[in-house]
């Protein structure tokens, strides 16, 4: 009998359930409001409600080999509880694994998000079949994932990965991590409506200052990326810092772990025309590992150069910085993986390691 | 029959040669000067003369299981050829494995330096015993190592671990690399000469200038490092300098690798007073990763709390930054480490991954 998985991502706005077989096909996706504030036992049946309808409809057919949960927190993965999660109140020491286990009778594995989106890029994403690579998720902050022959790289506390808070500005931005000048202070959404309003406030001439006025008021990454494609230079220049940043971060990255491919993720990843050419330009000068071993082709990441292509990626050793492919649906595919991946580490003859 | 390793440093001016049994013992050392100039050939004869000779005084007792070499370069392990050395010119595209296993009939295993100098400090040193763990070696230049789960992580081109040119001050001085603001432009020996020459052509009032003077001129980091200790303001501030860098670069690495332990080690590490309590200041402050995991009692590194102590390290799931233990000698035992190990993997019915 073939089997299924069941990939969650338990976000703090959306709560998201799919089914996907051992081949990567989506047998189906829910999507559902997280009511955090009616509480965690209230978000946990309803997740453990959706999950057995979900499961209902392949479990004739197919064999559920587990339940993989995308959280956006730190994870303690020998106890599966939830080390910390401001996104969570209340989730902290308690057996959030367990519990799940027990109510749907089925092994449950819990994920940090990015670690399952990373995970999911690297199944059936940009980085399909590759055995070494990271993803960077630039949305509300910036977070990151690992993955080492074919495994998600937790570090000694499952902590490792944590690209937004490296120092691209030594004496930069405040952040609230305690440091200053941290990647998520220049590449986060958060950080683009910043420099947006600071832009503003300098008294730079910039189509910006109409986003937050008049009735229809849009002030997102997405609408000032919009201004930069319409040749709005402040617009532009805010781009530019976060390719600036993304640059000097990728250059630490390539030095540091040599890997194959790093792949870019979120929902400022969208902005990639606008921020690439400045990343490219400050990577290829920063790293001379990344200038040893970078595709001739990349030098300007423009129209075709820039565009999209699916399927496995080119198994020559150069070192690929690429647009994710999956979008937000990269944490629930990751999610989803993570059983099988352990079905087929069993298979192996290999224990997975915690 | 217990056995026994040959492991080689070919440094830029010394060529050393031990050998070292399963235990990790010294058997013997010896050290001649690298003739660099008389080229390739010359300095291949000699290095397997020595071999010979070392190994003829244990093989009658003892099994030879090979020969690891140390090599200040990028090795491409697949060929067992040097793909780039500034320090050994004209050893680029010979098959330098190849020919010295055809001279001495025993399996050789060249390695880059740093990366044998973590692999010593990991088996012996200060790292002992741990799976995951990384060196950064602070000498002319600033070099790199990356063990995980026991074993060195090349990165793809064998490139992994150039933490010295890691970004930490974008706007720093210019780096050969190409890059401007590498750590390798703070915490070399190279950088605390050019801080030095900066203090004194600043017209700082500092000892520093008395270095350069007179019949017993001694301008060394070593120098400058004694007159720190001396209370010379613009000594002292100039290892501040290096404390600085280098606590940004463990606070990205901590934040990335999420490792067990990271070992500084090389030349420069002797100032350890000097620079360590800056390093710890900035590494906590930057690194919330480091700050959740650091142990309660390195806060302020001086005195007992700095004192290096042998033997394996504390289990716990603390991440902590410290010396090397073996100094020169790190290289030598790692060197000798790589094929013991890979006896040790071929005991398990593993290959060694290339």
């Amino acid at each position: 009998m073939s089997c299924f998985a069941i990939g969650v991502d338990l976000g703090g706005t959306n709560l998201r359930i799919s089914a996907v077989d051992a081949d990567g096909t989506l047998l189906e996706k829910v999507t559902t409001g997280t009511q955090i504030l009616k509480g965690r036992d209230f978000v946990i049946d309803e997740m453990c409600g959706a999950i057995r309808t979900v499961s209902a409809k392949f479990q004739a057919s197919l064999g559920l080999m587990g339940v993989g949960i995308g959280v956006p927190g730190i994870i303690d993965k020998r106890t599966g509880m939830i080390r910390e999660s401001p996104n969570l109140p209340g989730w902290h020491n308690y057996p959030v694994k367990e519990e799940i286990e027990r109510r749907l009778g089925a092994p449950v594995i819990l994920e940090n998000d990015a670690n399952a989106a990373a995970l999911g890029e690297n199944w059936l994403g940009a980085a399909r079949g590759m055995d070494d690579m990271c993803m960077i998720t630039l949305g509300t902050g910036v977070g990151g994932g690992v993955v080492l022959r074919g495994e998600i790289w937790h570090g000694m506390t499952g902590m490792a990965g944590e690209f937004g808070h490296m120092t691209v500005d030594p004496n930069g931005p405040q952040c609230g991590c305690g440091n200053t000048g941290c990647v998520e202070q220049f590449a986060s959404a958060t950080a683009v409506l910043r420099m947006a309003r600071e832009a503003v406030a300098g008294g730079r001439p910039t189509e910006i200052s109409r986003l937050t006025e008049g009735p229809n008021v849009e002030f997102t990454a997405k609408a000032i990326f919009n201004l930069a494609l319409e040749g709005d230079l402040a617009a532009k220049a805010i781009f530019q810092k976060v390719g600036w940043a993304l640059g000097i971060l990728m250059g630490d990255l390539v030095n540091a772990f040599n890997l194959h491919m790093y792949v870019i993720g979120g929902g400022v990843s969208n902005a990639w025309e606008a921020f690439a050419p400045t990343l490219f330009d400050e990577v290829r000068k920063r790293s001379m590992v990344y200038a040893a071993t970078a595709p001739p082709s990349e030098a300007e990441p423009k129209g075709a150069a820039a565009k999209i292509t699916a399927g496995p990626a080119p198994k020559l050793k150069q070192t690929i910085i690429t647009r994710a492919l999956l979008g937000s649906d990269a944490g629930l595919y990751g999610a989803a993986r993570l059983p099988l991946l352990k079905t087929d580490a069993k298979a192996r003859g290999m224990g997975q390691t915690a």
